[in-house]
């Protein structure tokens, strides 16, 4: 796994077990439990934190812990534990090991706690992160359900966190439709919470995959859930924010979403609506791109070559299906640096008007990119990718 | 002038007279028209119009054009004509020099028709464009005329184009607050078009000012529409876009105020909402900055030192009013380079979150500024100002 030294002693019972009693003692997300791991190796780490070197609150808890019991739980709810270096392990959670921080939570963790039939490196491999308040409007609501059913009939996974509001949306979106989701929890993925979605939980369970860094029977703290917001970001190929006020988790997943280099997203929505606050600042910022659209969102989190708008009818040139100003428009954007839309106008021979509507349409056909430094060409071999 | 050479003969009836005529014969926005004055002055442009240099219906139409007819129909309408170098003629018309032309208009104006008490150069130097669809909404209408009224109250012109809808809006906002407002027709000031809105077109001629390239007597045309588009976003310190379909005359308008470098602005709102399409379409290109209130409109057009977030208390040093967090994130973020928000925090010794939380609020007070290139600080004299 990239990022993670494979040790000669990967996925032994010694390594294992080290992981998952470091799961049930060490707060999930404490960056120095990770950083433990990461100079010592588990088995180290462990030695370390049952010698009280995290605190002997710790050391106590560490005492008490008993991975057998532990693992009863967790077969008897057909729970599932995977480490670094599993199949099943997605890389995209290596990036944690990189990112700065937040609020004190942070790194790798320990292993993952798994429930239900969904393999999860395939699954986190096409994702995107559906997040939101919990006091989520009809307008919220009514667009990530859309959006998360629209996702998951494009093949890719909504991942979020079984909140109340925009992600229970986004899990029903994804269910309507049959599609996969993951729920990432702050809590054993045996213990249903919030209460009021138990059903909701089931059914992930059941049909998908519900992933938590805490053991089973954990329940969640707030602490937790700032820590849950991390492997959401890390877990997804991006993360749209639908919905959140200014103070919110959804900004909190939206910064790890920054920290860990994933396309973040945001959703506009009217000015009157302070549910709306937080996706409009950071549209504002620069932080989020606007998305208002599946489509929109697919653009941005596909790799080369994927949901491109590319011609219906299997054109071999992408040139071919472009009006003439279309193609003079294409000809004066360069690849090597960013040009205004003026100059590039100058350069076709075409209006202005026409220029930013052939730039668009371009752009929407993945041919060109804008940014506020300008516009610039993107690589036409990624388009030829799908064609023979 | 700035880029307006004032030759010997500047303000001569000869001068005046050609300038009249021109704007008689030649339709608004004729960059052929435009180019002759440049290069031959107003009298030897006008000659060779006469001469049928820009084609033989135009020829005719000058050979019919008498200056004194049009200027009794002006005086008894109580229309005024200023030219280049007059010293009621708005600087900001002069970039219409360097512009490229948009759909085969462009140019500076020959002169320019007047109506009302207000004084255009003065109006123009703090004034912003709100502009957008005659289908809008009452989302977009409402937030029109709060936003033109908090402008006006600020002391910003209001500049629209008199059209209904969002236009409408704008105007009617100003005028609820008696705050200043310009109106530019793409015909005569003394023809209220569209005949609806007569009772607007009158209170706006009787306490502000009515702008057109346009002699009296002139009716509008989809070409004069296009070409007054340019005068709305040349005229104004920024260009808010509220609502526009995709395909409008707002975006015209927009993509002048580009041309003229100015800040172009657009409001989110519903993405159900085809009146929303192009101001999410504008943000999400990086052509123009989401703005969801008068604050950060005023912020976006305002100059240095103005309209910034300053201390209430009228602290002597910015950093007066800081809190510790505030204070150390503003420390760290440098002024000759962009860094990312990971990078400030670290250095700042905060979390993530604290660190976006107080680069956010020193972005409201003016004190730093975020691209998608990352965070730098702005220039602390611009906010002692105003300070002793």
């Amino acid at each position: 796994m990239a990022g993670q030294p494979v040790d000669a002693g990967h996925g032994t019972w010694a390594e294992r077990a080290a992981r998952m009693a470091l799961s049930c003692a060490v707060d999930g997300g404490d960056p120095d439990g990770a950083d433990l791991v990461r100079r010592l190796g588990p088995e180290g780490a462990w030695a370390r934190v049952q010698a009280g070197v995290l605190g002997e609150p710790l050391a106590r808890r560490a005492a008490t812990t008993d991975v057998e019991v532990v693992q009863r739980l967790a077969s008897r709810g057909s729970v599932r534990f995977v480490i670094p270096g599993d199949e099943e392990w997605p890389a995209g959670l290596d990036d944690l090991e990189q990112a700065t921080p937040i609020q004190r939570r942070g790194g790798v963790p320990f292993g993952l706690w798994l429930r239900g039939p969904g393999h999860l490196a395939r699954l986190a491999a096409r994702s995107v992160a559906v997040v939101g308040s919990r006091a989520s409007t009809a307008y919220g609501t009514g667009f990530a359900t859309d959006l998360a059913a629209e996702l998951a009939e494009a093949g890719v996974t909504v991942v979020s966190g079984m909140a109340f509001g925009i992600d229970t949306a986004a899990h029903r979106g994804a269910l309507a439709v049959g599609g996969p989701t993951v729920g990432v929890v702050a809590n054993g993925v045996d213990v249903a919470y919030p209460p009021g979605n138990a059903r909701l939980f089931e059914a992930v369970a059941q049909d998908h995959l519900l992933v938590s860094e805490l053991p089973p029977g954990a329940h969640p703290t707030r602490i937790r859930f700032l820590a849950r917001n991390r492997l959401i970001a890390a877990l997804s190929g991006g993360t749209v924010v639908v919905e959140a006020a200014l103070r919110s988790g959804a900004r909190n997943t939206a910064g790890w979403a920054l920290e860990c280099q994933r396309p973040l997203m945001a959703v506009p929505g009217s000015v009157h609506s302070r549910a709306s606050a937080a996706p409009h600042l950071m549209i504002r910022n620069g932080q989020a791109m606007l998305v208002s659209s599946a489509a929109e969102v697919l653009e941005l989190v596909s790799g080369m070559g994927q949901h491109l708008l590319v011609p219906e009818h299997g054109a071999s040139r992408v040139t071919d299906t472009m009006s003439d100003d279309q193609l003079a428009v294409f000809e004066a954007v360069p690849a090597r640096r960013r040009v205004g839309a003026g100059d590039i106008a100058l350069v076709a021979g075409v209006s202005m008007p026409v220029c930013l509507a052939a730039l668009n349409a371009l752009a929407d056909r993945g041919l060109v990119e804008a940014s506020d430094r300008g516009w610039r060409a993107l690589p036409v071999q990624a388009l030829s990718q799908g064609a023979p």
